[in-house]
């Protein structure tokens, strides 16, 4: 049987394991959501099991545990390595969710006449790492596993994968692979197919500006001593300037800069940028002179605030100047910056950028390196094949915003390249208020991964 | 009897019946709390008739009640009203309160040896307040009071007094006085009794910032739309240039420049900044460019932000772009600025200097007038001889930083000028956590209160 047919005949049942799934709150960035982080990783365990796998295990490690499954039908045939997450994102701003988070619901939008599923996770990445369980289930059921195949799927991606580099370090033979295959990005639109080649890096930290000892009456003292609110908005406006240039000395020394060709290549993916502002309800873009909006969110370096607090922030009126002020700050970065030389350079920069009235610490939060795949692989080919398959189109070649900081880790640790079959859309608002995933995209995925083990397998050879 | 003696005697109640007052929590800027606010009025109006008024009512307005008493011995003597305010500031943030806020304990300090009471509105404003009544108790109880008495304590004043113009307007005839007298400022220091001759006016605003209609995954949107909070942080480092001078177009027009002598005038003061420095922890003062910190903080017109909020402020790291981003924002005025014209000049400013990237709105909150009161006036001459009474020590003429916009609004609707007689000390912590207010200072208040009546009744003869 193939693929088309095997999901058109279980996409029912597909479509009501990965609900179940969406119920569990695994929120991997709040303590408070233990239990069900941990109780996920179990049913992530059952469903390798289900799917096929002749071993599956929870690895413990000094964080939260990943779940391990194989299948080796032959020591001599490659073997396929999938990487996944089942944690998400913390779901606030609880309020604009139109339904609650982890009540998953489907509903159909002008972009998904089929119904779309609305819950933290739909996409990212409960319902793209579950695509390869199924299709798991289809190649087992149907005698069509081409090849070895192993499944890691963590819990701390959303945190920075912190017990990931513990874990590879210590069963490199394990994990031991020909290919990373990995469904945690987007594509362009569903009639324009697409794979990420590039991933951003990421430096995240969190500062904390100390003023005068206690809150204080802003009638009695204000005027009289630095604002810690008021500094912190100086401080973190000082780090652009009027281009939007990142202004921290030595932040763009190692940024790759592409040749005109390249930028041209780029320049040929299909966008318009009132539809883009359109969809964001934005007057205009804003961005780093000198670049398009494709390339300020893709080979460009960025610096954005995620958080900020301090002082009364409740109903009414407080005439307060608050002792301390706070930021959670990110910095998306480029092949070659490298993210512990960033986060050392904001440190230093933001510690020297001061004044003497108030006091600053920086607390690194977690970090990544950016990643470039080469499109000449087999791996890349046999993906890129398999889109053909199913899609009737040859993808594009695209570099996304975003960061899979593991991704590097897994060309270090485990030398092999890693694959990004995205079947997600930009509007599917993952880490945003109702974060939904299309049932044409969720069953289109396990359609046509299968068909990359059978492309991989073949060009291997 | 005497004040000093018949303090000493009921001294025992007198905090007990304060700390009665203190146990409920009239916030009146959190709609939670209605109830005990409405309670609190309650029981003020008790205190009020067991103090020895003739007459007592809760007023309803559009807001929180006022609370009204009188006593009247002879319409031919003159008329001293008494205001004061049962509402107190939210006592957020409540981790960094040594004792709950609305649990009042007793403990010693090194300013406060006889011991403080520590919790929310124990000095403003319940605690000066209730120094009023007893001081009523004790006229009374002694056929000491030499003229007619009144009171009105409402119950809106942390949140601007909303309803008391309301109320003015409508009750001239039942408010008509020859004087107002009022405790709720401070003093130079125990050794140092001082009258507060100035207040700084207010402007209160909140601003919300919105860029995206949707939070936005920082990682495939970052550089390419504004990002909201980075927006805020330069809008309001914008509000200041190099040398802490506030840059709003027309801000300073009306700003009463002082003479070189009354700056000499106000520098004789106590003051030494390496304390003030110390008791803040802070290594250096901070402010407007030609002033010192006892100008900058009471004839200098200044802008603090008192709270800013947005994206993730949670737990461990989000890799967003929050949609909105908001700040809430206080101007302290001095004379001859107008709060409504500052407020409209902050207004234009703020909406001018908001790239097309985002939309902006500023929400005024409320606000008041400067007011500075006359030194030669027999009210002044009255409260200044009663503190020699008591303090054996003529006490400093002072302008203060902070606001209380009524005293400008009752010169307006009453006609009649106000006295503060403020029995404070800037360590008191008012707005902060660990809120208190002296043993001593209460019972001295109470003691030298009585004296101002002797005097204003005879000086006015």
């Amino acid at each position: 049987m193939n693929t088309k047919t095997y999901v058109e005949q279980h996409k029912d049942r597909f479509i009501n394991e990965l609900v179940d799934l969406l119920k569990i709150p695994s929120i991997s960035a709040d303590k408070a959501y233990k239990d069900d982080v941990i109780n996920t990783s179990e049913v992530v365990k059952t469903a390798l099991e289900k799917a096929g796998c002749d071993h599956v295990e929870i690895c413990d490690t000094p964080g939260y545990p990943i779940v391990y499954g194989e299948k080796i039908i032959d020591k001599d045939l490659p073997t396929v390595l999938v990487y996944g997450h089942y944690d998400v994102q913390p779901p606030d701003p609880i309020n604009l969710w139109d339904s609650p988070p982890f009540e998953p619901v489907i509903k159909k939008t002008d972009l998904h006449p089929d119904g779309a599923i609305f819950a933290r996770g739909a996409c990212d990445d409960k319902g793209q790492m579950y695509m390869h369980v199924k299709a798991m289930e289809f190649m087992t059921a149907n005698d069509a596993l081409p090849c070895n195949i192993k499944f890691m799927i963590e819990g701390e991606e959303e945190v920075g994968s912190e017990s990931l580099g513990w874990f590879l370090e210590r069963n490199r033979e394990k994990l031991a692979n020909d290919v990373i295959l990995i469904s945690d990005t987007g594509m362009i639109s569903k009639e324009n197919p697409s794979i990420t080649t590039g991933l951003r890096g990421l430096s995240y930290v969190e500062v904390e500006v100390t003023g005068p000892n206690r809150d204080l009456h802003s009638g009695l003292y204000g005027g009289a001593v630095a604002n810690p609110i008021n500094i912190l908005c100086q401080m973190i406006a000082s780090l652009h300037d009027e281009n939007n240039h990142i202004t921290i000395p030595g932040f763009y020394d190692k940024v790759e800069e592409l040749s005109k060709e390249e930028r041209a290549e780029m320049a040929k993916a299909p966008f318009s940028q009132e539809e883009y502002n359109k969809a964001l309800n934005i007057a205009s873009e804003h961005g780093e002179k000198g670049y398009t909006t494709n390339e300020r969110n893709s080979i460009r370096p960025t610096l954005d605030v995620n958080g900020i607090w301090g002082g009364y922030t409740g109903e009414g009126a407080k005439t307060v100047i608050a002792s301390k002020a706070f930021a959670k700050i990110s910095m998306r970065l480029v092949p070659d910056q490298n993210w512990k030389e960033i986060t050392e350079l904001f440190k230093n920069h933001f510690e020297s950028i001061a004044p003497d009235s108030i006091t600053v610490t920086v607390k690194p939060h977690h970090g990544g390196t950016a990643y470039v795949t080469p499109i000449d692989s087999i791996g890349y080919q046999a993906a890129s094949a398999a889109y053909k398959d199913t899609f009737g189109k040859t993808p594009i070649p695209q570099r996304s915003g975003g960061s899979i900081p593991i991704v590097a880790l897994f060309e270090k640790e485990l030398n092999s390249k890693s694959i990004l079959m995205g079947f997600g859309l930009d509007s599917d608002a993952i880490h945003s208020p109702n974060e939904h995933f299309g049932i044409w995209n969720y069953l289109k995925g396990i359609e046509t991964i299968p068909h990359f083990y059978k492309h991989f397998a073949a060009m291997s050879k």
